[in-house]
């Protein structure tokens, strides 16, 4: 058996049918990472190089995969409307040109010979079917795709391929027995048991319901999730992950200088980013406020399918959600691939996180360093509020184990309840209050009058340790996260080694501070609108302009408007079939997911003086949705499962 | 220091004041155990003797005795007004002239001196308050009752007597500062905390919400539970939970012996009875049908105010329920106990059982036996279920430990799904079952027709391991657990010593078998209507009827008619106070707590091959409810605390 190493992360649509191919039949390969990945695919030389490897091993795919060569050889022209019908799609448009070529490829000699697949037939047929899944009209136009997909599947050298390929995203079709096919029907015959499963773990939120009456019901049911993990290689969640405590640093030192972020937000007229730059200049000037600060920050990457790397999206300091649902689904699934599923999954195993502990262990060593016994913890949170099982579980954890009672309050009833004493001594219905853990008031919304300010205000500028404080409140609004990509700026606070680690991870990120450049921006988004993303200063989600949308509502504003926006690349991600059930529904769709590195840091005005990286968060949504929340319906929650060690 | 022990368990009314008295100075004394166990109280040798130590100790309540001992010289005859008042509130009923003597008692030399308080004043006090807790308008019809509240209330040397005892049946008015007071306070104040947390712990429910529009929703939230444990001595709980396996040795062994059952029976006509015997008949006579057996038992106790031990109310051999909510409430209550209650009970411990391990561990173990790969357990389950979080989590628990997986359905989809192999082999849908599992079939309703008896009798004639077997549904019949109790009956299946073990436990039951005896048993239930239940012959609860009821209902029987029934002596049980919370609203009120002991085991027909004591279920109901079903909204689930270990 020959050994070469596979380079797992590249881009499904050249490195699948390899994979598939020579993991079926236990070969480990290399496939050369080019800048223009494709070269590699079709470089003839290749080719035959890997051939030899098969030949010595499997007849049934040595032809296939002569056949592959031929084909190559006699029709290069189809392999590029293949890749580029397969590009469009995947950019939610449709090549219709590409698509005639392809038909009038498959009404010819292909369908005439059953054992004339090759690897372009292989990613073509994967083409169909994701037509097929995407867009049932469009896929029924095309009669001869129909066909060959009937053919492919009914091929019966292509059967042990069609089943086993468990590990990347693989089409399907109901009449195959495949691994797909074959979680889709556990799935849906257990829908039920799944949804009850996943509120015996809590993965459970509250939604609102109308009746046909007019009223308003609230009920409790499952979070949407995911039923299977994503598979990912150790080494890659590993490569990001191992960042958290320096990312962390970063966010600390940009917390502690005031003057530069007023520099920079200097020309921001956004009334919710004034708000909080008016309680930070007042807090940084005070006595008495608390400069022991608490950061609980969610990391948020993608993986590039061009880039071959985590690309960032964005990083969060305020009211970060899900660090204990994420936990419970990351359970909830490995419950489900050990008994529904362990015929599929043997040699994987689920990445269990610890994301709940991190905010627990936060919040509890904020609370000690305060150091008054019979302190509380106050907890502000919105009036209605969906996803509190995920808030109530640090409450119950802190009580349980530590016995440390949480205040849940809302900035409405702060006002009334709230007494802050000359020593910033802050007392909320006579309870001294040693930690105020927002979970709210990270949208202008929270914010509906002066007196909610005004609240925010007094008990920031108290004793009690805040998580997070104004200052690392400012740190996450985006245009901080986009000044970090100048010369010279993350310098300030990290060494050149440090910045460059950092900035690997970066995507691209323009702002509108230099208006002489307007006009260059606005024709990157009218001429290329899928690659970018609009994003307002805050965070939150749900807030984002995508698109062919990104131009008309760039022109409508001021040039000064503009400049409470950032224009950010979108990052191309590589797509896989999820399984996920919403309100007890089961939709099976290609899908790209979001990963979410969850950490807490504490520090005083010298150094940092608890740093932990805890688990993660994954998100994933259909591949052709642009927002993401899980709140709004988009996501679901998922985990990752990475292969058993094999010693 | 001089210590004596003290006789914990005994009848609240006298045992509390001295109790109280004493322990708040750290004296243990001794109470002597007569059969008319007021003797005690009004000994004048025995105070006086208790009279030194205390002198020696503490002054203010030497005060305190003195007049006590005083008072009862010279006032004998009201101590037994109050304990007759008393004794009467405790049985639902009001003694008119104990009270107006009581009243002319107050008016009288008590209320014109603050220190002239006795013993006896805490037994009225408390009579008062149980008075005015349970009866408001006849509480506020004796004006000096609430006169002598007052005045006993603010007396000062009273109040640290009022606010430390956090043991026992304590009585509390809300102006008053006491334990009681206090943990009414902040249940009221954190209950949407509590029943937040509550649904964390799983301890969920579904609810069906009547709409106006007549629509029909079902909601999720938590179960009806109790803020805080109920104090029992660790001594108490072993000395009945210890007897568990031989409990359920016993149980096998009637199961096993069908003709004696048979013989027993052969006077009822009550159809669904007969429905099981018919089964029995042909199960027994099978070849194919399994003769490994599951039993899960729960056997329920009240402990008697005046015989001081546990009294048997029943043992459930089908679909026991709350083997995992028991569990999880105890959670709930130790993390409440140790955070918002901390000052209360810090010299106590939660006593925490492992009541859903057993069903778990029952339910593999059958599995096991069965041994068959792939095979699976089937869950046999009505078509709505409210304690759905209590079912599922076994089958959650067996695919999350062991990979097994669970199928749920009702009868009506296994009339569809099930197929019998001629070998015996059970198939739903295919699968092997290797288990069944019953949470439903346990009343007449159940069994709406025809097909659904023959679906039933279909399924036990199988090779598939049952939990429970219809021989041991047959055992948990009250008629059998009558019959144990007449001469010669358990001897037949236990040795000398055994029995009397398990009788000591025996509350008095009646059968109508003998229809000379039939007048006698009518008399009974007609002159002392309060003593008596009559129950019908099958598990499950809400069936029973109670006190005056009883006699018209009975009357109305035929002779023949009555043998489905049984009457048994009503179990008188020691109070206490609970701090109940049902759909998120509290209620605070005088209360009895039955205890349930979980656990299983599993025999062939040579042996018992596992027999395991797990957990305790707790259902605490208000003083004067009859029935005490949780699903029926009488009942809440409760836990049980005992002394720290003192070494």
């Amino acid at each position: 058996m020959i050994n070469i190493n596979i380079s797992f992360g590249l881009y499904r649509y050249f490195s699948e049918p390899y994979v598939t191919l020579f993991s079926s039949n236990n070969v480990h390969f290399e496939l050369v990472d080019h800048q223009d990945e494709l070269s590699v695919v079709i470089n003839h030389q290749k080719l035959t190089k890997t051939k030899e490897i098969i030949n010595s091993i499997n007849k049934n795919f040595d032809t296939l995969f002569i056949n592959k060569v031929n084909i190559i050889n006699q029709k290069p022209d189809i392999s590029e409307y293949i890749i580029t019908a397969y590009d469009h799609i995947l950019d939610g448009q449709i090549d219709e040109d590409s698509i005639q070529q392809i038909n009038s490829y498959l009404s010819g000699q292909f369908l005439k010979s059953s054992s004339f697949l090759t690897v372009y037939d292989f990613l073509l047929y994967e083409l169909a079917q994701t037509l097929s899944h995407l867009n049932r009209p469009l896929y029924e136009k095309f009669k001869n795709i129909i066909e060959f997909i009937s053919k492919f599947e009914t091929t019966e050298s292509i059967q042990k391929w069609i089943f086993d390929q468990t590990l990347i995203l693989k089409p399907f079709s109901k009449h195959v027995k495949n691994v797909y096919n074959e979680i889709e029907k556990i799935a849906s015959k257990n829908l039920n048991t799944f949804a009850d499963f996943a509120n015996l773990e809590n993965c459970s939120y509250h939604y609102k319901l109308q009746l046909k009456n007019g009223e308003e019901k609230v009920y409790t049911d499952h979070i949407p999730f995911s039923v299977s993990p994503i598979l990912i290689q150790k080494k890659e969640f590993d490569e990001f992950y191992s960042k958290t405590q320096l990312w962390n640093e970063l966010i600390d030192k940009m917390s502690k200088n005031f003057e530069w972020a007023k520099e920079i937000f200097k020309n921001m007229s956004d009334p919710f980013l004034q708000g909080f730059l008016k309680i930070a200049e007042k807090a940084n000037k005070s006595e008495v406020t608390q400069k022991i600060q608490m950061g609980l920050i969610r990391n948020d990457v993608l993986h590039s399918a061009v880039k071959h790397k985590w690309l960032q999206v964005e990083y969060n300091t305020l009211s970060i959600s899900f660090g204990y649902i994420a936990e419970q689904v990351q359970s909830l699934q490995r419950t489900i691939k050990n008994s529904y599923l362990k015929n599929f999954f043997e040699e994987y195993t689920g990445l269990q996180g610890s994301s709940i502990a991190v905010v627990v262990e936060g919040l509890k060593n904020a609370y000690d360093l305060y150091n008054k016994p019979n302190s509380q913890i106050l907890v502000v949170v919105s009036d209605f509020e969906g996803n509190s099982y995920d808030q109530r579980y640090p409450e119950y954890s802190l009580a349980r184990d530590h016995g440390i009672i949480c205040k849940r309050r809302t900035f409405e009833q702060l006002i009334e309840q709230t007494e802050v004493k000359e020593d910033g001594t802050m007392l909320v219905e006579g309870d001294e209050i040693a930690v105020i853990y927002y979970r709210t008031g990270y949208s202008p919304d929270h914010f509906p009058n002066e007196e909610i300010w005004k609240i925010r205000e007094k008990i920031e500028l108290t004793k009690a340790i805040k998580c997070p404080s104004v200052n690392i409140i400012l740190v996450g609004f985006k245009k901080l996260q986009k000044t970090l990509q100048e010369a010279g700026q993350m310098e300030q606070f990290l060494n050149k080694q440090q910045c460059e680690q950092i900035k690997e991870n970066f995507a691209t990120i323009y702002d509108f501070e230099d208006e002489t450049k307007h006009q260059e921006l606005l024709n990157l988004a009218k001429n290329d609108p899928q690659h970018y993303i609009l994003k307002p200063q805050r965070e939150g989600g749900d807030n984002n302009i995508y698109g062919k949308n990104i131009y008309p509502f760039l022109e409508k504003l001021t040039p000064s408007e503009r400049k409470n926006y950032i224009l950010m690349e979108k990052i191309i991600a590589k797509p896989s079939i999820s399984f996920m059930i919403r309100d007890r529904k089961l939709e099976v769709a290609p899908s790209i997911s979001e990963l979410g590195i969850i950490s807490y840091f504490i520090s005083d005005n010298q150094k940092i003086i608890h740093n932990r990286a805890g688990g993660y968060l994954v998100r994933t949504k259909r591949y052709f949705d642009d927002e993401g929340g899980v709140n709004s319906g988009y996501s679901v929650i998922d985990g990752l499962m990475i292969k058993k060690q094999q010693d």
